[in-house]
């Protein structure tokens, strides 16, 4: 995707050095981090210098090529083993980190010799960010058929290029039918307490050139009851065999507003988000975070510094749930690489255990 | 109600000067604000340094008793009539303020000469004070048959006394019930844009000592989802005759929820707040308001400076609706200070047709 009509992934590798958009400093600051070794990608992972579950994947597999580029022959498998572990424990809770780690270790260890493992993990590092944005654009090609022009849609969250390797998944049918013509408006919800839309999906949309109006959270029935939104389009952080749909706080309530408003409602994921290990929603344990995100907020000042703020009294508590759990019968679609799928059990067994051709996965 | 232990009204008169505690700078610095003059007492209500219908209302009439006060015998009716086009024009859309303006005018102007007409302004004045907090309490005594030790109750914005003389709307069952030794927790929405909640809300809860914690919007979801609110009460704007109710945005959101999970939804509110020339909702006019309330969020700073953030990209734009309309089917009771109502026209018409037999009204 674009940003100052330059297109730029998320994370690439650049020689022996690992390079992300710092995502901690947008929308305020667009700057590129660089990791030298394998210890920074890994530190950069645990900043959330990068954050969302695609593009952490890509950075982790990255990180465990400089893992084998760092490994010195002689005690070359025990190196990267316990590479390996560093990176698992940056952020132990997600899921495409574990995945992109088991990939690049079992390819290392496979190969002949530790010059042949070193030159498949550059080859499988790589070829897991072009299938993350691969799948985004399959997503984007999909959902795109859904929209038309005029069409006025809600998003939460950031589920856009900047949460994986590129495209994204809820915004990349936007970044799709934008680019074939088709006129959209986009309501991108505040999504506090970390306000990643008003701050990412904003920002991204804004790069591409796409119409949007930021809301607060608290707005979103407003838009229904005026009937000035015609589809809801979020992604996904785990979703469960039945269609239950784990994502960020503020996902549910805009489905029930969808349903009771008579509006569609799309979920859009790769198939990596599907996890058929867990039966249902209740299989899905919702990570509880830190008070200070609710009661603090951070931003720029008028001056352009940075700086947060306490919003809330001295002494005040709060609960972070980061997560909630959207049903499957709130579901109209989901949308993925493979096309619509129904949010039901036999549908989503039998995309998800279609493999795909690709040398990647 | 306490600050700091010591009881204060939301607004008053010492001699000639109207007193008002700041609510812009709460909750991170309690001061109070003097106004030597009807002129000074405009300016605060323009200014936010008092917000909330009832509170508005109450400073409304002061700035009258100032009018009389300061105007000379000579021009007394012309300079009375003069200052009370300045308050009507503090803030066009309030309700309260413009029903204060009129009954200190026809006081005044009912008076045999200028000195029973200042001896009257500041008896009314007081009286106007008196009545709201006296509906408040009598809000707190009906509302608080529902509560019962151990439940918990969600509460969006700022109902409590801050917006009032005293005691406040949906509040008010809740400090009445605590001073009863009932044992009730209370979760506050953050209520962005302006926040009302994580500002106005907690710093009430923890001067009266009412056990609560803050959440983002987004959390309402997830605690009805898990069972975790057993009741919501809210505060009021507008009430059309049908029963429909206007509240700050966020409001609808929370009554659906709270309906889908079959949970009692209350709206607190006094007699004034009734509006039976509103047939329904579509008469209510919804302010739109500017985007910086969104874009910017406003704090202190760790070294406890008071400062402003920008949180969203440089250029973006926002939507502001600042209310919106939850229908009379989501009320389960409306609490007002004659009891529960019914929200159905025939029991709403009669509430508001009972004239009470005080002085005041």
């Amino acid at each position: 995707m674009l940003v100052h009509g330059k297109p730029y992934r998320t994370v690439w590798m650049e020689g022996r050095e690992v390079k992300m958009i710092d995502q901690r400093q947008l929308p305020h600051v667009f700057t590129i981090a660089s990791c030298a070794s394998c210890r920074d990608t890994a530190q950069a992972i645990k900043d959330m210098v990068v954050r969302g579950a695609g593009a952490i994947g890509v950075a982790a597999g990255y990180a465990m090529t400089q893992a084998a580029l760092e490994a010195p022959d002689a005690t070359f498998h025990r190196s990267v083993a316990e590479a390996a572990e560093a990176v698992r424990a940056s952020r132990p809770t997600a899921h495409d980190l574990f995945y992109a780690v088991d990939r690049l270790l079992e390819a290392i260890t496979g190969a002949s010799d530790p010059t042949r493992a070193r030159q498949e993990a550059v080859r499988l590092a790589r070829q897991l960010s072009d299938d993350n944005a691969s799948a985004g654009e399959a997503i984007g090609r999909a959902g795109a058929r859904l929209l038309r022009s005029g069409m006025r849609v809600l998003t939460h969250c950031n589920a856009g290029w900047l949460a994986f390797a590129d495209w994204g998944s809820a915004l990349a049918p936007v970044y799709y039918a934008h680019r074939q013509g088709v006129a959209l408006f986009v309501y991108v919800d505040e999504t506090r307490p970390r306000s990643q839309g008003a701050k990412l999906t904003a920002w991204e949309l804004s790069q591409e050139g796409v119409p949007y109006t930021i809301v607060a959270d608290t707005a979103a029935g407003s838009l229904f009851q005026h009937r000035d939104i015609d589809g809801v389009l979020v992604g996904a952080d785990r979703i469960a065999a039945n269609g239950d749909v784990a994502n960020k706080i503020g996902t549910y309530p805009l489905a029930l507003l969808a349903k009771h408003h008579e509006v569609p409602f799309y979920v859009a994921a790769p198939r990596s988000t599907f996890d058929l290990a867990a039966a249902d929603g209740r299989a899905i344990t919702i990570e509880e975070r830190g008070e200070d995100e609710v009661l603090w907020v951070s931003g720029v000042t008028p001056e352009g510094t940075a700086a947060r703020v306490r919003v809330a009294p001295e002494g005040a508590s709060a609960r972070n749930p980061a997560f909630d759990v959207t049903p499957a019968g709130f579901v109209t679609r989901f949308i993925t690489e493979a096309g619509l799928v129904e949010p039901a059990p036999g549908a989503i067994a039998a995309f998800v255990r279609h493999q795909p051709t690709s040398a990647g996965r």
